[in-house]
């Protein structure tokens, strides 16, 4: 792998910092140039040394870099790639961080036009409960899974760059189509976070919610930690990838009626045939690390 | 408060062995018999001192005791009520460690009769992720909440002294009428183990179950480490709490039907609002004790 004279940074947050320092530490880049909206956060980043220099704009950040990694919310990724284009060099890359494929691709596409080739979408599945460049770690990313979803059009050298690079960052990476993408993680990530969301909505609203919260054991405060995830983030997710998101609900609504029918019909051995297939499901899952889920 | 000279506990598990490790670390009680239908557990808690003594029977261990603990699962107690009740000294106390609460009651009233007023409902919220009488630690309800829900009927010294006892071993009690406590439970714990069965459950019967599951990460993985949970004590308990539980699922079916439609209707700034208003009441909560849900 050559080594890149110039990454661009677009979003220097929890993954956009973590991923500059993790390719610095991999020898993977020269300069590391920085760009973000909050000019606080931007000045942090140079200040902890996660990036080389601060660009006024994600223009300037793009031109004259190999690899643009834009790491903003997937509701911004559209505007920032516009920008991109104006200035990207025609044999650079650029890669994202979001959570949802589908709609992030059909945006590149209309945004990079004749660049589209050069864009590879990508998720790792990592983060953590801090957020913010002052969280930001060369680790976040060893051992975690990469999810790129390159469309047919898309440049094999640079799909080749983006995984080396995350490949030097530690990470695992794996590639799916963008729609089969969508429809896992509306399944194990976007489902559970509504349903978790929902529960604690509906408690909030009573009246005695403050009696009730005051019982709640561990078993609540596991199955609620990611209630507490960025409502911003998650409104987010959830209508970006509106359609499979609604199919799961659905599939989990029908599931759930089938739990309420037995409960109802004081059906024991249906219930625990149930739950036994389930916990068997979980625990060949394992405990699994017990971080935040930011960016999932 | 006197010194008790003899404490039966009837289920040496978890729960039953760590309230006897508790109260003879108390100097409560000068001699603790046990019981069990599993005689290897009842063999191990002798070994281990959680006990002095095993017994043959409920009703041999409950003869001559000053308290009778009886710390099985629900669906048992009926059974074990019925011999205690057939040895039970006049002025003894029995108290139980159920997670539901006023089917309990109903059934020590058929059972126990004329003894009804001797008889502390009683429900630690305490539990680890192990079980069984090794799991038992004197620090079990350290700390704990310990719900008691005592009838109009129930003496108030045998409140009393089941009160001291469970202080004795370092909990916080609080008296709650059954119907009260068997809504709370139904809500911040019953629906919540519920809805994590039914979510691995769904996802573990798709043929492509095995994919899904790979990309699970922390989120997906603390929601549904209470799917982890016995199956036989839930299944209990969802058919003990039947009446509650149905309540809280169609509550929940109507919170969830919200959120579905603000995502169906594209409604952001809905979605955004319910999310962090459940954001701010998942942050007052806090973290908590990171353990099992054994006993909630």
């Amino acid at each position: 792998m050559r080594r890149l004279k110039r990454v661009a940074i677009v979003g220097v947050g929890l993954v956009g910092g973590s991923f500059a320092l993790a390719l610095r530490r991999a020898g993977m880049v020269a300069t590391i140039v920085g760009v973000d909206r909050n000019a606080e956060a931007l000045a942090r980043a140079a200040a902890l040394g996660v990036i080389d220099t601060a660009a006024e704009s994600v223009s300037d950040a793009a031109a004259g870099s190999d690899l643009v990694v834009v790491a903003v919310p997937v509701r911004a990724i559209a505007s920032v790639l516009h920008d991109v284009a104006l200035a990207l060099d025609p044999g650079a890359v650029v890669t994202d961080v979001g959570s949802t494929k589908a709609d992030v691709a059909e945006d590149a596409r209309a945004e990079l036009r004749s660049l589209f080739p050069r864009f590879v979408p990508g998720h790792p599945i990592a983060g953590r409960e801090a957020s913010g460049v002052e969280a930001a770690t060369a680790d976040l990313f060893k051992g975690a899974r990469i999810v790129l979803t390159p469309h047919a059009d898309t440049a094999t050298d640079a799909v080749d760059l983006v995984r080396a690079c995350w490949e030097a960052a530690g990470g695992r990476v794996v590639q799916l189509e963008a729609a089969a993408h969508d429809r896992i993680f509306a399944a194990v990530s976007h489902l559970p976070h509504l349903l978790s969301f929902a529960l604690v909505s509906e408690i909030g609203s009573r009246p005695d919610s403050a009696e009730l919260f005051s019982f709640a054991a561990g078993g609540f405060r596991d199955f609620t930690r990611i209630a507490a995830s960025s409502p911003e983030m998650w409104r987010d997710i959830a209508l970006q990838n509106r359609s499979a998101l609604l199919d799961e609900l659905d599939r989990y609504g029908a599931r759930l009626a089938v739990f309420r029918e037995l409960v109802d019909k004081g059906d024991g051995p249906g219930l625990q045939r149930l739950m036994a297939e389930a916990r068997a499901s979980r625990q060949a899952l394992g405990p699994g690390p017990r971080r935040g889920s930011t960016n999932e």
